[in-house]
């Protein structure tokens, strides 16, 4: 898509940071929408939100809703990795397959980006499976500017690898 | 150290699995006695506890405490990671200068093995930082068998890097 084209459809989008009780329904059934996570995966999407409602700031999590004609159209979730300086975590981003290709994951990658590098972060971290079923989601981070650095064999079960991007933010 | 020492003074210990009230300051005080972490660390260890007596199970976070003649002589805290079928990390493992050097660490980590092998877990996870500091920590971790998997340059802060151990349990 042209650049026109992603500006043309982010003009409609409203960013929102602080989750309301409503979005561990809407998240829940984004995320499952993607039909990309495991059940326990959706499970624990959920329970970020709920951290987040129950403790505010201290949960650790922070959130981007992309809000469009009031429906949760995607939403990013990161935050500060304890015990360093200046490392963040994108734990989780995802797009309902309503409004995906029209440079939604994009944007609020970018925002979270914004946020964080407001917030005194310098490196981004993003963990993905090795599988193949993850090859679109590896393409997607690379194109937006996130670098391969490890990998760790087994990680997530038997012969699935994690895969560990990093960005350094300029 | 001979097997022998080390079964002499393991003799002594109580292992405890839930925390107590009392264990916020035990832990602070002991993980602060080590000298070996910043107080952010030290504010992070005691959040483990208190997640733990918040929430029990559910915290995701489990401990093995070592009683010597009543007080706390050294504790381990690890849980298993989300979103991985049979993946652990240890997170945390620290001895009390007055008991070092008698096998305590090694029967801690011992212990959380036996546990999380019974709990269905075949894969440890270590996160260290690369710096000189902690040459003999991570000389620990191999005496232990935990192998060198990765290392992720700068995460920790300028120059220090994460460097991650593994260990398969049979």
């Amino acid at each position: 898509m042209s650049s026109d084209q992603a500006k043309a459809h982010t003009h409609e989008i409203d960013f929102r940071y602080e989750p309301l009780p409503a979005d561990r329904e809407r998240v829940r059934r984004l995320v499952a929408a993607t039909s990309f996570f495991r059940d326990d995966e959706v499970a624990v999407a959920v329970e970020l939100v709920e951290e987040r409602l129950a403790k505010g700031p201290a949960s650790g999590y922070e959130f981007v809703f992309a809000d469009v004609d009031g429906a949760v159209a995607g939403y990013a979730c990161y935050g500060p990795i304890a015990c360093t300086v200046w490392s963040y975590d994108l734990f989780w981003i995802a797009v309902d397959p309503a409004y995906q290709g029209h440079g939604l994951g994009r944007a609020l990658i970018a925002e979270s980006e914004r946020l964080i590098r407001d917030a005194g972060g310098r490196r981004i971290y993003i963990e993905t499976s090795g599988k193949p079923l993850y090859v679109s989601t590896r393409g997607f981070y690379e194109r937006c500017g996130y670098v391969f650095d490890v990998e760790i064999a087994e990680f997530y079960g038997p012969g699935d690898s994690k895969v560990v991007y990093v960005k350094e933010l300029a």
